[in-house]
Order: C-alpha cells, then sequence, then structure tokens
C-alpha cells in the first residue's frame, strides 16, 4: 500500500496509535510522514516524525525503548493508523509504560494517576473466577 | 481539569483515541475542542467535534451506537486523550466493529482485512491452555 492512498493533514502527516501486541494497552500517540512511514514498514520497527524536532525519529534510538511493529493497521478513513507494537522497556519518556499513566476522574474532574487499563486486568478477573469456581464448583 | 491545561492544534482540536473499556480493542480516533470535552465530560457519553461538519458530534446521535464514557487517560505531552468506552453496537459507519478493520500485510504491503486484534484472542489462547490442561493434566 502507498503512502499516497493515505489523507493527511496540511503538513503531511497522519496520527499514529501504538498500541501493546499482548495487552493492546494504548502506549502513545505520535505522527509519521511518507518517510517514517516508509521506514517502519522496510525496518519493522517504529519510526515517527518529530514535530518539535522537526526530522524523522526512531522509537528507541536514544533510549533503546524501540517499538518492534507486528501489525500496521488502516482506519476506515484512510487518515489514522494503529501499529501494534512489542514494546522494549517503557514507551513514555517519564519511565511509565505508557504515555497514558493520569486519568481524569470521572466524578471530581482532578486529574490522577492511572495505573490500571491493560488486558491483564481481565486475565486477572478470569483467574479469580476459576479459583472461585475450585472453592465452589457449580457442576 | 480545565480544557485549558491541554495542547490544541492550530484549530483548537486534541486528537482522542476511544477504545474500548472490555477488550481494550482500538474503535476509532476523532477529535474534540472544548465544548465536546465539557460535554463528555457532564453527560458520559463521547462528544467530539467532526472536522468536515465543522460541528459537535455527539457519537451515536443519528447511528444510536453511543459511547459511554468509563475512563478519560490523558497523556505525558497534555496533547492527547484515550476514552475506554462501552460501545454500543459497531464504533464504524462500515458496521464493522472497530474503524481499524483493515491491516497493511507485512510482507506484502497490501491492504487486507483484519479481523483479530482484541483481548478476546488472550482470552482464547487461555481457555485452549485450560482444554488442554484437562485432556492432559499435569498434576
Amino acid at each position: 500500500m502507498d503512502f499516497s492512498v493515505l489523507k493527511t493533514d496540511a503538513q503531511g502527516l497522519i496520527p499514529v496509535v501504538a498500541q501493546d501486541y499482548y495487552t493492546n494497552q494504548v502506549l502513545m500517540v505520535a505522527f509519521m510522514n511518507e518517510e517514517a512511514f516508509k521506514r517502519t514498514l522496510e525496518t519493522k520497527q517504529a519510526t515517527y516524525y518529530s514535530r518539535s524536532r522537526e526530522s524523522l525519529w526512531l522509537k528507541g534510538e536514544t533510549s533503546g525503548h524501540f517499538q518492534e511493529v507486528k501489525q500496521v493497521l488502516v482506519d476506515c478513513d484512510n487518515d489514522t493508523l494503529v501499529l501494534k507494537v512489542i514494546q522494549k522497556g517503557p514507551a513514555c519518556h517519564t519511565g511509565e509504560q505508557s504515555c497514558f499513566h493520569r486519568a481524569i476522574d470521572m466524578e471530581t474532574g482532578e486529574l490522577v494517576e492511572f495505573k490500571g487499563g491493560d488486558s491483564a486486568d481481565v486475565l486477572k478477573d478470569v483467574y479469580n473466577v476459576i479459583v472461585d469456581r475450585k472453592i465452589n464448583p457449580k457442576e
């Protein structure tokens, strides 16, 4: 698929969601230009375009926290990508696994730390049900 | 948290990733302005700003496919949101559950249909292990 299929903004950029391949946790959102897109597909290492530095940005080049790209999804409007990646180390420069490590408290409106949210929570729920069924068999 | 904390683009918009609350599947990416942000927090129904229609867009208003907002995550740069939502019906106007229902084949570069990708796959893996252990006990 050629980059020209994608609808970019006025700067020739497209937003990209990086998502953990195993847990589906959203790790970060960044942008790609055509060169970043091509390099990502060729090298299978997530490469973005840094709007602040105005240059290509191989994720992990300085931190070692590379993203191995397993899948590239395209949305129905051809204007956004999702990369499903195996994240080496934390994705966020703060050292948090995900850049989305804060939430707005839905009651108070305050910004609070957010630790949950990967599908390990779902597995924990399943585990708890299994343990409960062992103690309280339903058969 | 006030909208002014967030860094918007020149149009006063911020990108928003809608993610399934249960499976962590990424459903869609859209934009919010200040009014959409306020309404989303007040009503707990995802409300975006439609760039094509240049107006507020209560997701599901015409389709019935509302998004009940359970969590709102903020990234480290204060320039992107993730909404974790309970999606009524499909999120995509095509009838697909997610707008990201196509993938770039990593070998051929072709655009292909993509059906996997929610954490139900992880649960299926766990289920298969459980069934296998029942047939082939390891204790």
